[in-house]
């Protein structure tokens, strides 16, 4: 189940739960407020799609997918600069999609080797850094939206199993992914 | 051999030779001088590296890489606009990387299945479009400058094999890759 519901490790489909987010309001605000009404976090953010590259991924398994991550412009410059913990602010996402044979590549290589995304998969994710709003979640806000149809997913099971897979990478303010340079001296 | 030259369907090792660019200068120039002196197809492009994501693809084979593909703003607006051939001025970058297992995201999900970038791989590649200037290679410049040096690979013999092999896409101005939507609704 755990693997399951950890559709990925770098943004899995945890929405912090309202609760957690009332403690933690950015001012001392009267708790029959729920803070988590209209949370920015479970807002696809404009133009994610034209976010920077941060790095690549296969995933195999009953994810199976091929992915990319992309960083809002204080993700990328926390990213190179090696600043941890990320600034509030930092946004991260994750698209993936099917991974399928590219016939067309193929005839051209003389073999089968190429994969070439198919359809997308395993729907769009976000981590959303506040350290203060999401304390409680090692200051992030988990976020997945269906790549069917953009609706939030929430599921009040799958929200302990996100901060719980991402301990490991503590050290790194809970991000797996790291930054994919490309080689090329002087480029980022 | 041709597999080996060929390293990528979406620029490959050609640079284009300065014969047939002075064949094809901008201004009827004299012959004397070589328009490949100083080529801007030879050069890296500045911040390239920051250009917005096309695509993702797994090469298998001897290629044995995971691979994003950028472009430039002009490359981008003729993809999400569906322009063809693609306007002078678009640059297509491919950037590539051994694909190792993680340990750190196996352990996280309880099982090996996740495959992350290792060293860049496979030179960085470029597809410069200008329709007059490289007219005998369908409109496209290729380079590829490799990751541990950052210089250019010139080698008259790996020429003709980078645009025959991509005539299967001539329908799409040779490029194979291409744009993956995330799926959402609205987002590009």
């Amino acid at each position: 189940m755990k693997r399951h519901i950890h559709t990925s490790l770098v943004a899995a489909l945890l929405i912090v739960p309202s609760a957690l987010i009332a403690q933690k309001t950015e001012e001392p605000a009267p708790d029959s407020k729920p803070a988590d009404s209209d949370p920015s976090h479970a807002k696809i953010p404009d133009g994610y799609r034209d976010w920077r590259l941060i790095s690549v991924a296969r995933e195999e398994g009953k994810i199976d997918d091929i992915r990319a991550v992309l960083g809002n412009d204080i993700a990328i410059k926390a990213y190179r600069e090696g600043t941890l913990p990320f600034p509030d602010g930092a946004v991260i996402a994750r698209i993936a999609w099917s991974l399928v044979p590219s016939e067309e590549n193929n005839k051209a290589f003389g073999q089968a080797q190429s994969f070439v995304p198919g359809a997308p998969k395993n729907g769009v994710q976000f981590m959303f850094k506040d350290a203060r709003k999401y304390a409680a979640t090692g200051g992030w806000a988990y976020a997945q939206f269906g790549e069917a149809d953009g609706k939030p997913v929430v599921d009040e099971a799958k929200l302990s199993a996100c901060f719980t897979c991402h301990q490991p990478a503590a050290a790194r303010d809970f991000i797996f992914t790291r930054y994919s340079l490309s080689g090329l001296a002087g480029q980022k």
